[in-house]
């Protein structure tokens, strides 16, 4: 289970599917062994299966998911191990898609050995936006902002430029990489004309980029560089966090980077649906200027979400604060 | 040194005088050993010259710091070492009172022989507070404030207390005992009636207790806590922190930890004169409320003074955040 574990990180973190990695064992050694790709290119049992061919036959299939039972743009692994005569598969997580879970039990049924749940949490751990996602319906939603200590993203006269150190902003590219989606008002795609792309520090953009989702009714310029064609983007005319997330899930978007502005976010905090704050603290004060969080609607204190402080880096002076929802 | 400097940390952080030890060696053993217990007690030297009695004759003296050479409530040390026949004098810090210092050439000009700056970053680690202070001529300025996640000290409506968790608000008592003072404006002292005392987690005070200090013109009410008799309180009626300062430089007082409110910080920011910023970030979002940081003059980002993360520690889901002026 450990060398499937190993297989299964060579899969794509932000696609719709999860990632999986499959070991096929008979007598002692490995016989097939496959990982998969992303949608729309074979599961990880169905590469290894390949690898084994007829030496599947009465052998031991170590998958880190619980095999499929639905028919999607592959078969069922299900129907495939069946099919190739293996005898034993032992699994990590349980599939929590409703769509594709009953596989341990189809397996049973047609005769073969089944043990789930080893290794679960490691397994599970592959994949925490697409295990959320499939189990709530919507996507995870990460909230990432930058401010001054004092929790301002401008000064009086709204200068804000490099609020953040440069190591800092390197890390947002690194955490676009990871997700199905960047979110911003279309407040913040007229004010700033960001890119919203994955980028390396000199500018070259990464292989994977996130669809990129400006929310709401204003009309976008057509030289705005989101609809540069760097990477796909789509307009919702809606400021209902709940029919973003809604429209996200139907397109297989399993976690969301909400980027801005403040106005979007406080929308998602009303709606209750921020699952995880990443905050840059800069190390500097301003006293005043427009602050990070706009009012969303918390009067006392008893009020006030609270937070668990999730993980806690230090990059130079500034600060990287990931918070979760308790 | 190295056991000089032991015996130094035995004495009174937070007291007028710096925490000095004193070694005294004669053919290989160790003959006299002091250190100092704080202002209007014997000086580090002149206890282990005591101990040391005639065997000091010919002896070297390991010091902390250059022996002083002037008359305060006790005699000079330096007149003391060479009036005991030692002969060689190792010191660690160089002392930076103007109105002490000149030891060490003093001592060589009676013939002993003077070794200076032995471990001297170990020995003015001893005493940062009063090194800043005796250089600049005022004390050490702390900030500690309490803040939610985005920079408010207060929900809406005005409610606060207990925005940071239990052990968070036991850290600013521990804060408290290792200062010469507190400083709070009238506003808070009769908002909030604190006590500024250095308690234990169950009430009980501390054996050291700072000066209580209320800044501003409003008569402060007979039964105000900070008027109890508990620790000394002294109300100054000002609002400038050059005045402030000054007048607790004028009592010998070393550090001060600014306790609030934001109106008094904020005066103390415009001033430049916040060498420290400690902050207790509680893991809630608020979006509304009172900010814990008032505009202090800054207009534009370039205008920011920027600090340095001098230290962070994690205290449970709260932060401790300590900056320093940059």
């Amino acid at each position: 289970m450990r060398a499937a574990l190993d297989l299964a990180v060579r899969g794509p973190i932000a696609d719709a599917n999860p990632r999986v990695g499959c070991v096929i064992e008979r007598d002692g050694i490995v016989v097939g062994r496959g990982w998969h790709a992303g949608a729309g290119t074979p599961h990880a049992e169905v590469i290894a299966l390949a690898e084994a061919g007829e030496r599947a036959k009465g052998a031991t299939a170590y998958v880190t998911l619980e095999p499929c039972a639905h028919q999607g743009r592959t078969g069922p692994c299900t129907e495939a191990l069946r099919a190739a005569g293996v005898a034993r598969v032992v699994f990590g997580q349980g599939d929590p898609n409703p769509a594709a879970r009953g596989g341990a039990a189809l397996l049973r049924d047609s005769g073969v050995e089944v043990y789930g749940g080893v290794l679960a949490p490691e397994a599970e751990a592959l994949n925490p936006a697409w295990t959320f996602a499939v189990t709530h319906e919507r996507p995870w939603v990460t909230w990432k902002f930058a401010m001054s200590l004092d929790g301002r993203t401008a000064a009086l006269d709204g200068t804000s430029q490099w609020i953040s150190n440069e190591r800092s902003r390197a890390d947002v590219h690194e955490l676009r990489r990871r997700v199905g989606a960047i979110v911003v008002g279309t407040g913040t795609a007229l004010a700033d004309d960001p890119r919203l792309t994955a980028r390396t520090a000199d500018g070259a953009t990464l292989g994977w980029q996130p669809l990129r989702v400006v929310v709401g009714d204003r009309e976008l310029p057509a030289a705005a560089h989101v609809l540069d064609g760097a990477a796909p983007t789509v307009q919702l005319r809606t400021h209902d966090p709940a029919v973003v997330l809604r429209e996200l899930h139907a397109r297989d978007i399993r976690s969301v980077l909400l980027e801005g502005g403040p106005m979007l976010a406080a929308a998602f905090l009303r709606a209750g649906v921020i699952d995880e704050a990443i905050v840059y603290a800069a190390p500097l004060l301003l006293g005043a200027g427009a602050p990070a969080v706009a009012d969303f609607g918390v009067r006392t204190l008893a009020d006030a979400p609270t937070w668990t402080l999730h993980d806690l880096v230090r990059i130079d002076d500034d600060l990287r604060l990931t918070y979760r929802r308790k």
